[in-house]
């Protein structure tokens, strides 16, 4: 089957059960060792790399199909979602659809809600679909070319998420289970970009009230041992829910 | 002409020019007399008020969109509108259009984008359409019956406004050009909705870096005379582009 029959049966699907003009496109970032990653696919007969995608079914809510899309995607399931933006200039694919037959749904104008979503690195394992032909991690400092304004989208997911950091925790799903400080606070680091001084990070974290201390016996050692923490996950719920503690 | 007559010509019309499916609804607020206030009309032959609202222009960009819409409602151009959230449950309107003729364009699904607005409440005259009887300002504290999601579009709106306050410089709009820092502070405590420390609000406000003080010679009292500032326009245009300082 050629790229362009798979994509025209594709478009005879949408038609039948998605709403047109609607769309979403997902960034997915992962935290692995040290560094921030996003899930990126090339799709058949494509050059450059996008976001994972798809559309809205006619009764689905919005969110539903954001949370269907990123489970197709990576299996995964019970992952923090968040909207971030929508991208409604026209033309967005204008370019990149050129050589495509008129009558494609996908090349009808579409306005698309971006979602963020934080998940664990190592227990996704990226699904190709029939009209992909890669899907995997890059590394958010070494970017191949985006098709679209995908570049936008990233760019703009990525500072929400810088913005949202203030309000809503992360780590739950980029961390293991019990983490020290220090492991939290490259996290945070590599979000925004930047090093943090590590007394105030401690304070910061402490006065958000969303951490446990791990009773984990230490093995025996020269050194201190590492102190662990776990979050609270009903108050990180709440956090997540009605915000982070703010001081004006 | 009966008021379904006049939505089934508005009907026409939506069909003829707009994107099927994609909608957007405005909260737009205003100060006033220690008081915060927003837009809401009444369409005829409703009974509770909605927000201002409209469809998007099949060769418009979204955010154009908004800025016409707004632009209809009350006169204003230059005023700054940010995106914070899309609204796309299914059966969004089903209960309030239940009685309307399946044909109509506004019975269809809408997945809604919401903005949000800060204007000068003294420069504005809110605009009745053709199809709305009331268009007025309701104080954020004596909200009367809404429509559909509207009250959920405009918690979400307030809740957006209130986090953004920390990131975004507000005030151009709402404020008098020449203002004391008192002011500025009854603003802040207004969209938070609480009191602040004055101390620390006159710190923090210094340190974004966004205010010049005016050279207001004083009347001459035996009270010391008020501080006037203004904003510099560039930093705060700066501002609202890349965030205002923050620490973490």
């Amino acid at each position: 089957m050629s790229h362009l029959d798979l994509f025209e049966r594709a478009s005879e699907l949408a038609y039948r059960s998605c709403l047109p003009h609607v769309s979403i496109d997902c960034a997915v970032f992962g935290f692995h060792e040290s560094s921030l990653k996003v899930l990126l696919l090339k799709m058949k007969g494509f050059d450059k790399w996008g976001l994972p995608g798809g559309y809205v079914k006619k009764d689905e809510n919005l969110d539903a199909a954001a949370y269907r899309i990123l489970k197709a995607r990576t299996g995964a399931s019970n992952i923090y979602l968040e909207q971030f933006r929508v991208f409604g200039q026209t033309g967005r694919s204008e370019h990149e659809l050129a050589h495509w037959p008129e009558h494609l749904w996908q090349k009808q104008r579409f306005i698309s809600t971006g979602y963020y979503a934080l998940v664990d690195y190592t227990t996704i394992i990226p699904v190709v679909d029939r009209i992909s032909e890669q899907c995997e991690w890059k590394d958010i400092d070494d970017l191949p070319d985006l098709m679209m304004d995908h570049q936008d989208i990233l760019h703009s997911a990525l500072t929400a998420l810088r913005r949202n950091i203030h309000y809503s925790p992360i780590g739950l799903n980029l961390l293991p289970k019990a983490f020290t400080m220090p492991q939290l606070q490259k996290l945070y680091e590599l979000i925004l970009g930047k090093k943090l001084h590590r007394g105030n990070f401690q304070r910061k974290m402490h006065g958000f009230d969303i951490l446990v201390k791990e009773d984990i016996v230490p093995v025996k050692t020269s050194h201190r041992p590492p102190i662990y923490y776990s979050f609270d996950i009903e108050k990180y719920n709440n956090a997540l829910k009605y915000g982070l503690r703010q001081e004006w």
